[in-house]
């Protein structure tokens, strides 16, 4: 079942509240680069997204090398950006920030 | 301290005996690309990876999207190729086969 995609006023909406995120520039992805103290925090981070992920059955798709992972974020049955993105980038951003998420 | 670069005779006899890596074209870094059930199994698998590689100080880069898993070994403090790599994808591809690594 196909996932409805944002709106270009509802994504503009998403992007204003998520500033630490870049869109692509085909406008269909969104992404972000974090950098931790080590290898250790890096991937304790990314073991708490991917566990989100697996609850939310939406996953990342992420590139990792020692103390930093690149995430973009895109809903493929969307053909572009949907809520499910936005809610995984709030998710990221409140687990970046050491906050209960 | 500059971990030693493997010959190009080590480099040859350790790439025979790791057939599921291909070389890269500068010859500095081998890859394998891995598939699994899903996500789930995937994240599994570089969890088991994340864990030896903290305790071998030697670290992937790896790309992941749901089940698919793309890493690049090479040793930056070898300007190239070592036996930490080579330590490590032997890791990676009895992890691969199920099997006690």
């Amino acid at each position: 079942m196909a996932i409805a995609a944002l709106t270009d006023t509802e994504r503009n909406d998403a992007l204003a509240m998520l500033p630490a995120w870049t869109l692509r520039e085909d406008g269909l992805a969104i992404g972000r680069t974090l950098r931790f103290a080590d290898f250790g925090e890096a991937f304790a981070f990314m073991t708490r997204v991917a566990i989100e992920a697996e609850k939310a059955d939406h996953h990342p798709e992420w590139f990792n090398v020692y103390n930093r992972v690149e995430i973009t974020l895109t809903t493929h049955d969307a053909g572009g950006l949907s809520q499910r993105d936005v809610t995984l980038a709030r998710f990221i951003d409140a687990v970046a920030r050491g906050a209960d998420a």
